[in-house]
């Protein structure tokens, strides 16, 4: 579906990261944006491989603990409005359905901002005694946001498409806590084989998720600079039990509150992965998520024909990839080398192999790195361990490179109170930064910083070595917290 | 989850099939159908396992010669209204959102109830020249009918979640026949997997698709006597094409009018599986689609207490099936064999492998058969072997038990016109079967017959031999069309 009259031109990340980001998921056919919605968008065959992969790692991890399962998009508004705190969070953001066919509805129905008050109803009934418990469930579902801010494919959507929650109740606060530990962890697993490096912070508590005790969220440093929340998972304790009356018989007879928790991805790791690996030259994939793997090249020459031994050496190596269950293809059509090199770049393929006639007579192919470009001799007799090897290499160069980006814009700030040209120096640095400071828990020191060097409070990172010190604000007693501009 | 007082009865699918279909989708736990909006339903796990396996199938024969793509749910009014027929067929049965936050949206969006026209925008911008032909593609979403009629879990929905729908575009009305005949033989091969047979008609003319030039479908019977469209597969020609300004170059530099076809399945595919093959003990799954296939029980008595050969014997068991890729379960939880047995077959487990004392010291156990509960003595060191044979026999008797059924029903009628005698005996022979008769093309003559004998009017069959004859109602020269009450 590439249009012939392509722009081979070079795209230019680092001049302007939202020209590139869209032009991208152009040319690499990662998401077709010409839909007449706001904040919808179309996924390409090749876009969907990715997000298909890239689900399929989330779903063997939840599986291992979790059971999927799917509840209703539509949520009828006395549902979704029961809990105040949460219906507050959301009420500007909700789509509504008001009519079916051309009757009015009795209820307007909400489509799902997220499942809770789809699902909690539902825990009501399942859950009788303390031998239903723990319930740990998921689903992958599309989710709405009426978004009145500028949307962005992947980033900010009005149709989010792929929005992974899982939901779980437990008999005791500790084991919910426990959960979103574990819950925590599974998310880390995730993003690193995404290659996608984080921190994570407790959320202030203005920041929220509404209805819940705390949230704990991983941010990503985007190129321009901000920083993306790609996953959250949030300790509801007992509130939507007491709005939605979940209770369960202990061993002892009494009835109790369930104590909850609910966690969540959306697409949001798909534009974390591909506008932190990208470059110049199109995407550039995580070996783990790349729909292909390997891209054969045969090297051959339009004034000599065909040649049956580049031929069959290409076929040869592509069946024994194929075999040992490598993701590979095999590019035999007509079009010259360069332009199939220019193609399978803008499609971030973790590793090219050329092979041409001088290759076929030494019994050996090229293998070319996507990440830094740098070409190797094989055997062809190697090619299936030696490709192996070199996407265990190529997984841990790009999540290394993207690592070393990452902490370079990690700024620690001695910056204290009332030091007016520290200030300045903080916002000037909080434009392409992560910034770390000491900032107390009180609202409005938050909100001063925010407005004074323009960025948001991201929050404490937890698991980090907790340092005393005073609020950069108003110097009372704080803790180091992290912010920056965010998306 | 499933309640600890649960009725342990049997179930009585003879006499009140609608009664018997919502009591199995309950006790094994297929559907929870209590959600506090008509027509939607929440899969549980169990269920959602199936359904999984279900459309992995599906998708794995699609993606033979599709791809998977990702449209937007949300479609403008005026783009649904734009094709006359279609918005005709739809339009009674349309969800709209009207409203984002508080604010009234400039257009009404429709949740999509099929994606002809979120798609086919989109083809016009994909599509440029014959090289960009054949585009093929499908996605699995949810799909929206405000349906006024009797609501029933995973047969007639308000939220449609599982539709399979298929969309391809050919440069030539003999391309897209052809795929049409591709398209019904890969729902043919789909429903042998899962054991459900069909007839195959081309729909009256009445009761095509909206805006497709003709339609043919897949119809089941159903315990009831009702046949069940299960498949749909349209040609649509240039109608969409046209409408949507669809055109390609051809090599001789003319722009041509793209022709087109779309083929859904919906989760009634699922409806198929469970209301043909289930009995009063529950569930009957073919071992295709079974989220367990063989369930252990160790046979232990507690006056005795437990045994470790027999443990031991059932562990050897489950590690031996599990690493030949088979979906098995060792139930070693407290309760009685007996109540083991009840709820493996109420999931329609299809094969129980009991391990005893006595077993274990003749180094055997014991296969029984789900769907005619078959014992047989296997020798442990042959499980493997067995299980795989039993997996394929039990997997052809499902299917073989439902064609029985199914054909023993499908009644020739040789019934002239003014017979009155021959209409009343026809009006009792379609209360519980699919009759098949001379009816012309005149859909008075369809209306005529619908409202004497109470059935709907499924088509001519394709595939199968053209015997010439006499309508029924005018006498005029017609073909065998099958009727049935619908539903």
């Amino acid at each position: 579906m590439q249009s012939k009259t392509e722009n081979k031109t070079l795209l230019q990340k680092a001049d302007n990261f939202s020209e590139w980001y869209n032009e991208i998921l152009k040319r690499a056919e990662v998401l077709d944006v010409r839909y007449p919605v706001k904040g919808v968008y179309t996924w390409y065959p090749y876009g969907y491989k990715l997000r298909n992969l890239t689900y399929s790692i989330l779903k063997a991890l939840m599986d291992r603990e979790h059971e999927e399962v799917l509840f209703p998009l539509l949520i009828p508004k006395d549902e979704l409005m029961k809990e105040k705190e949460h219906i507050k969070g959301f009420e500007d953001e909700v789509f509504w359905v008001t009519k079916g066919g051309s009757t009015d509805l009795d209820i307007p129905l909400a489509l799902r901002p997220t499942s809770e008050t789809a699902i909690y109803p539902v825990f009501k009934v399942w859950i009788r005694s303390h031998r239903d418990l723990p319930i740990r469930i998921y689903q992958v579902v599309n989710a709405f946001r009426y978004e009145t801010k500028h949307t962005r494919p992947l980033i900010r959507l009005r149709e989010i498409t792929s929005f992974k929650e899982a939901h779980t109740a437990h008999a005791s606060r500790a084991d919910a806590e426990k959960q979103i530990k574990t819950a925590i962890a599974t998310y880390q697993e995730f993003f690193d084989l995404l290659a996608v490096p984080y921190i994570i912070t407790r959320r202030p508590n203005w920041d929220k998720f509404p209805g819940a005790e705390y949230s704990i969220a991983f941010d990503t440093l985007m190129p321009d600079g901000k920083t993306m929340q790609i996953a959250t998972c949030h300790l509801l304790g007992e509130s939507f039990a007491r709005t939605f009356d979940i209770k369960y018989e202990d061993d002892d007879g009494a009835l109790k509150f369930v104590n909850q928790t609910c966690y969540g991805i959306s697409e949001r790791c798909i534009a974390a992965v591909i506008a932190l690996h990208g470059d110049d030259h199109g995407l550039v994939l995580p070996p783990e998520v790349a729909p292909i793997q390997v891209v054969i090249v045969p090297i051959v020459f339009s004034s000599k024909g065909k040649s049956e031994a580049v031929e069959k050496a290409c076929s040869d190596v592509y069946e024994g990839l194929k075999e040992a269950g490598i993701r590979a293809f095999l590019d035999d059509s007509e079009e010259r080398p360069g332009a199939k090199y220019y193609r399978w770049e803008m499609k971030g393929v973790p590793l090219r192999i050329e092979i041409g006639p001088r290759d076929v007579s030494s019994n050996s192919c090229v293998f070319v790195r996507r990440a830094d470009f740098q070409r190797m001799q094989v055997p062809q007799s190697e090619v299936v361990p030696e490709v192996n090897r070199a996407i265990k290499e190529i997984q841990e160069l790009i999540h290394k490179h993207a690592k070393e980006t990452f902490f370079a814009n990690i700024h620690i700030s001695k910056a204290v109170v009332d030091d007016k040209e520290g200030m300045e120096e903080l916002r000037k640095t909080a434009e392409h930064n992560i910034v770390s400071l000491f900032l107390c828990e009180d609202e409005r020191c938050g909100a001063d910083l925010e407005q004074r060097i323009g960025v948001t409070v991201l929050g404490v990172a937890i698991n980090e070595n907790e340092e005393a010190g005073k609020c950069i604000i108003c110097s009372r007693k704080a803790r180091r917290v992290y912010v920056a501009r965010a998306y």
